[in-house]
């Protein structure tokens, strides 16, 4: 590991970590990742051992984050437009632990396991950070025998994979989930989780956006027809996830080199994977003479012809296309499995090359509960989870962008004063308008200078504020001033509350 | 370990490890601690030698817990009245990660640092679970150079502590903090804490409480006056902080004998500690022969009058009492000390004797940034922590003891039809509903029972149902229905929305 000692013997002598570390972070996208994290590691142990004030780091771990108040204030709202929706659909909330027995995560998230994050073994039991709320909510189910439940959970889940500021990939993320679990008629919960989807989106208001659609069951259907062997079809569904990332050719390439496909094969699997389009589309795969010998995709096929009727009836087929290269990673799907993806511009039917990164996904997982169910009971679930990170990037940028400016607080009134030692009166004043529960603010000091304090109205976007001096107080008033236009106006001591509570409205705050 | 092989070979000799789980947790509260989780991890490992899906073990990690929608729906409703209050007094919110560098916890907690949770060692950084959100809030204000900030944050936490449901202790628990960074006139920001602590356990409506306050200052003046040597002062706080759970006496049988303080000293610690009062008590205090020689001290209980004065203006002085014997655990209090008790009957000043544990705390830290700042910038902080998860348990209790029914969800009305083949037909009028803003729900099956869908609305609490048939299609009207009256009307097809809409606002849903 000789760049370490290139690093501390370069341009420092004495023991600089923290410059260490920064030139460490500022090259470490040049260095692969185990390198750094290795070099990391080699640095926070010289530092320990003559730690002291002038060397700690301030940072927080890798592939995580702070939000700033402005921050969170998009984000308040991005949670509250989700929630409301969940709501609006009926569903519940739970919460479960950040951590699971660390043996309840393993076998569900195929090669992805070794993403996982494990706690130390400090005597007890071994846990894990959950990677995701599905495995959670499935466990909750079998542990609590529920045969049907329509929950939505927000909540952080962790993935220790290579972080990526630029394609939205950290290490601790958020994710919102709304799901049905419950054996039910075909497709009816599929179609609400769609639309819910939909709904999601649409009231983000961040552009237009396509929901592709596919089934586990035609693409194992297809896989059949084709001749890939049972064995190599999760494989190859992993493989094929790939697609919105890479062109068709790589992924062709990587079936046929690293999977073991033969290219005959792949060339036939070709053929399917890169049909889109609508109901037409569903008719003539429902007539392809190959598929229909197929009882597996015929099943997938059949349901799919309902779920866009049941889409129709909900008014939101022009956005959905069935998209029979749509794999999706993880291993438990096992029916009809979608991701909504934005467009630059109008979507197409036929043109889907200009769609950026996922939005939303989800699909139908009918055996994970089984799996968790000492006795096997089947409790067939569908759900969709909202990319709530990628959501926040994209509508921070437009925020940036438009130079929009966000409050990061709701106060409505300042209680200030032009005059020294007032600072009992405003105590008084500030204490009632809480009482009324109107949101109110003053400054921290004794005698505060008034152009500070309708400078801090301003600033923060504080639309109201009262001042009280002497003359107010041997007038029994008090004055209100609107902040944007700086008009003023007395207004009895007396019903102040209630004149402040009316212009409020007018505020909307 | 005699007692596990008494475990295996009692009442069964298969491999029967839920059945050894189940009894190793009845009989876990009789055993040690360390005994109990060495010997779910010999059971854990064993039964992982032979792991299959019978002997999956379905439980959630030590100390921790899943939230039904029944106690979600009471966990929302405390948050919210936390989170409105903490706005009405203009706090921005932010978010830090849930695990921070292991080294920036360390050195903070005292003795509890060994009850911080670590992430395994997998490469990389070395992490630990956060264990309470003000140290990474001292570091987030730190690392960015913030010098003034009034923020909330609402997060879980954890400690791998001896659990105790009972008690109301857990593993994994969610912290509510709101706190006042920066440099402001005295005792303003602390008078504020003060306001929002009682605000909240007011609007939270479990019944009378107390608000005790001390001083670090004043309390390390006691120990000064009375003979305490100053390298004791840590240790002899956290003696003291055990006054809420044992007796005087006791507290000062371990002051003698586990942290060697004379007798003498003991006894005259002993006749401050015991005392508590309101301002009188201040007044007599600053005149205190002792005291008076002892400048911190001086300092602390003229700030203390000054609060009192300011907690007379916000009008809360009534519930809240001068303590000398609180002492708070934690090592970074640096000034005021707070915590609120609920008291089982009315409040005395006279009488502390019926209060149960505290239910709300916090104080004032003003070095703590500075620590993190690598030029010891000072940010004096102060700050108030709700202790929600004992909040939750009384108002748990409460609402079972009622028998106080509580709504899940918030759906408003169900689409419902008493005729066969209606699917489409209530697919399309519940979408009209979702976009319009009405939380709706309809059963998922194609050909649902009339009586199964009203018995669903009595269930959940829906207020409203829709009733689309064959002759309500005819007529161009749907009837609604009022769930608890059963009161029925038809209702012009083409303006149903507004109708329905007319009548919620009158269930105020």
């Amino acid at each position: 590991m000789h760049w370490i000692t290139v690093l501390q013997k370069a341009s420092f002598r004495t023991k600089q970590f923290p410059v260490q570390f920064r030139i460490l972070r500022l090259i470490s996208s040049h260095l692969p990742n185990q390198v750094t994290e290795d070099a990391e590691k080699q640095l926070s142990h010289q530092q320990n051992a003559g730690a002291s004030k002038e060397n700690l780091i301030l940072k927080v771990p890798k592939g995580t984050r702070d939000f700033s108040p402005k921050q969170m204030a998009i984000r308040e709202k991005i949670f509250s437009t989700i929630i409301s929706c969940f709501k609006r659909h009926g569903a519940v909330t739970i919460d479960t632990p950040v951590f699971e027995l660390k043996e309840l995560l393993l076998e569900n998230y195929g090669e992805e396991t070794k993403l996982i994050y494990d706690l130390e073994d400090q005597g007890g039991e071994l846990l894990s950070l959950r990677y995701d709320l599905t495995v959670p909510f499935a466990r909750y189910l079998a542990m609590n025998k529920i045969k049907r439940c329509k929950r939505y959970h927000i909540g952080k889940v962790y993935r220790r994979d290579n972080p990526s500021i630029k394609r939205g990939r950290f290490r601790e993320f958020v994710q919102c989930d709304f799901d049905i679990a419950g054996q039910y008629d075909p497709m009816i919960p599929d179609a609400e989780c769609l639309k819910v989807m939909h709904e999601i989106l649409t009231a983000l208001q961040f552009g237009d956006f396509l929901i592709k659609i596919n089934d586990r069951r035609i693409l194992h259907g297809i896989f059949t027809v084709c001749g890939i062997p049972e064995i190599k079809f999760e494989r190859t569904c992993s493989t094929l996830d790939k697609l919105d990332k890479v062109t068709w050719e790589e992924v062709k390439n990587e079936m046929i080199r690293e999977d073991g496909i033969s290219p005959e094969c792949v060339d036939h699997v070709s053929e399917y994977v890169q049909l889109h389009g609508g109901p037409c589309l569903i008719e003539k795969l429902l007539k392809d003479p190959k598929l229909v010998q197929n009882k597996l995709a015929m099943e997938g096929l059949e349901d799919m012809k309902l779920l866009f009727e049941y889409l129709s009836l909900f008014g939101i087929i022009d956005q959905v296309s069935l998209n029979l290269g749509l794999a999706r990673g993880l291993a438990y799907y096992t029916g009809v499995i979608y991701e909504a993806v934005l467009l630059h511009q109008k979507y197409n039917h036929l043109n889907e090359s200009l769609t950026i990164s996922s939005v939303a996904g989800g699909g139908r997982y009918d055996g994970l509960v089984t799996k968790f169910d000492s006795k096997g009971y089947k409790v067939p679930c569908v759900g969709v989870s909202i990319g709530v990170e990628r959501i926040f990037s994209i509508i921070e940028q437009n925020n940036e962008m438009s130079k929009k400016k966000i409050r990061t607080t709701e106060t409505q009134v300042l209680v200030a004063t032009p005059q020294k030692n007032f600072l009992a009166l405003r105590m008084k004043f500030i204490s009632k308008l809480w009482n009324a529960g109107i949101k109110a603010e003053m400054i921290y000091k004794k005698n505060p200078k008034l152009l500070e304090q309708l400078h801090y109205c301003e600033e923060t976007g504080i639309p109201l504020a009262i001042i009280i001096g002497e003359e107010e107080l041997n007038n029994g008033v008090v004055k209100l001033r609107d902040v944007v236009t700086r008009k003023e106006v007395n207004i009895p001591q007396e019903n102040f509350i209630e004149e402040i509570k009316r212009r409020l409205e007018k505020y909307n705050t």
